[in-house]
């Protein structure tokens, strides 16, 4: 393992919210100031980005009831709904997992807006948590 | 509002899991080092920190049945519990939350292990989020 690979960030904090236009003035009068509204297709989602340090939180809304977030809301009402961790090479990351047995949700490597890489670990082997993994740069 | 007001961090990410061991295990699998483990005796877990960036990953393991902890995990399961914001001045920030009518779990700033002081904004004012809020030291 390289020392470059061990250096995890938290890239964003997914937030499942039921009106996007609520949770950003909760969070607005926080002090936090939200990125412009952009739809995520492939997703079903529309999500504002606040920033937060090195970070961000993402305030998701459903733009269809067979999204996963309109699906969780449903389930668990709105709230905390995943956690991105960003690491310098996911290829590395993602063989070792592997071979430790760790449960992805699916088993390659995405490329999603922007062309950025990654992967979700399945709660099964996160404590609970959905966890996502993007390579940083 | 002043400037420094506005400099918030995630300082960090709450986990709530069954079993301590088990979930250091899976995050020292992802590259992550969890430091040594802690009983917060007022809250009545055992706890271990994972740093990640400028933030951290909370792990936390309820010690008694009466453990807010404990109540979420049988309501929910494992996972995501609560997101811990760092911001620069917490009096200036809990009197504009209180002014524009923000509920918080308790109305007056706590004061920590450390000497820190922190409150908790309730989740039917921050999208579900169960938002802790800390000074920075």
């Amino acid at each position: 393992m390289s020392k470059a690979d061990l250096m995890f960030t938290i890239d964003h904090l997914g937030i499942a919210v039921k009106s996007l236009a609520a949770a950003k003035s909760i969070y607005e009068k926080l002090g936090l100031t939200a990125s412009a509204e952009e739809n995520v297709e492939g997703e079903l989602v529309r999500v504002a980005m606040l920033p937060v340090g090195e970070s961000r939180l993402e305030l998701m809304e459903a733009t269809s009831e067979n999204s996963a977030v309109a699906k969780f809301i449903a389930k668990r009402g709105e709230g905390l709904h995943h956690v991105c961790l960003q690491v310098p090479d996911l290829s590395a990351v993602v063989a070792r997992l592997k071979n430790d047995g760790v449960r992805l949700v699916s088993n390659d490597i995405k490329i999603g807006a922007g062309g950025h890489r990654y992967v979700f670990v399945h709660p099964s082997s996160a404590g609970g948590v959905l966890l996502e993994l993007v390579e940083s740069g």
